[in-house]
């Protein structure tokens, strides 16, 4: 079966994957770009002339293979984008997902069709449910749990995540959402590597000892 | 004039130096000896046979060049040895400490000497106040804040601390203490670094920008 994967999900030592407050002006809070410079410098996202290493190795796993991503909420848009009936993410026109991509809210609305391929559909479910409906639409590719910090906690919780890559970036932030909160004792499940890389981050990957589609007879 | 200097700090993923509850059977609480293997592993630890590598490398810093040691009334002892007049700390007639070697506590008593140049002091002062007994004591040497958790925060915060390093150990406690609380923008003082090694653990050194014996004039 299709593996559920997180990528490139970028934290702070104290480990905030975002800061606050989230505004229209400061998607991150006062976490700016901080987080993601790492990211930005690579040949994935800044393209020729970008980084060719080991941060660029990471994070160009981000797309390949996968037919679907889920997000929630706060990651579609600032606080009470919901209000806004003409909103349709941060990403423009033509989103970087190009697949369907499932939006978790409590205020579901019908779906958006994007330029590129991405769909936009709305549900107010488990994350049991939406990964059901996100794996049928991946059509035997991997599905993506795109953030934010809420959102892969409560998958990751849910023992629905077979693949997680955090990259930790040398900042305190003090504040904001914490990635960690709830997954005491995330060893016993994953196998864990760190990679510390000249760029300053330290590449953290969780590979489920038990796939998610060979739920634990025992 | 002499540093300040934190070493061989464990924590956990989630930033955790210890878990809960701490008691004499369980110094650690719920996290064992997990925070230390790392260490435990290493000739600096182990003697002959211990590994060579980083690990060793970063753990043989600890007593060399320092003169003193300050820690808390929560690495002294279990909760309540200040009800136990005959408590002496948990390392035996011979500390390893070697040195003069201050414990903050809201109840002092009399200082004690032990064997091999262990002498402990006990204090109810601010960091300020107990690093400038513990500076003279040391003769010129460094001083080393061996922690918890909590004393190594205090320290960071009020600006005295020149150097620091934690070791990241690929556990998930979920509660503890925390060391990161109130350190928030500590990037903006100190160069980081992060260093991953074989054994799975990531050392993070703090090397400030701003010696403590240079105050900034501006």
């Amino acid at each position: 079966m299709s593996e559920v994967r997180i990528h490139n999900l970028s934290i702070s030592l104290d480990g905030f994957a975002t800061g606050e407050p989230q505004t229209l002006e400061a998607p991150f809070g006062h976490a700016g770009e901080r987080l993601h410079g790492w990211m930005f410098a690579t040949r994935s996202w800044h393209g020729a002339g970008g980084s060719e290493g080991a941060d660029h190795a990471f994070a160009a796993r981000n797309d390949h293979g996968i037919g679907a991503e889920i997000m929630g909420a706060n990651k579609f848009g600032p606080p009470g984008w919901q209000d806004d009936p003409d909103w349709k993410g941060w990403w423009g026109p033509n989103p970087p997902f190009h697949t369907p991509t499932f939006v978790l809210t409590h205020r579901p609305r019908p779906s958006v069709e994007m330029e590129g391929g991405t769909t936009y559909h709305f549900l107010d479910a488990t994350p049991s449910e939406v990964l059901g409906q996100a794996r049928a639409a991946a059509n035997g590719r991997d599905v993506r749990i795109g953030g934010g910090a809420t959102v892969v906690r409560d998958f990751v919780a849910a023992g629905l995540v077979d693949h997680m890559h955090l990259v930790q970036v040398p900042i305190v932030l003090g504040r904001g959402v914490r990635v960690w909160d709830g997954l005491e004792a995330l060893e016993e499940r994953y196998d864990i590597e760190a990679t510390s890389t000249p760029s300053g981050v330290t590449h953290l990957t969780f590979t489920a000892k038990q796939r998610s589609d060979q739920p634990d007879e025992g």
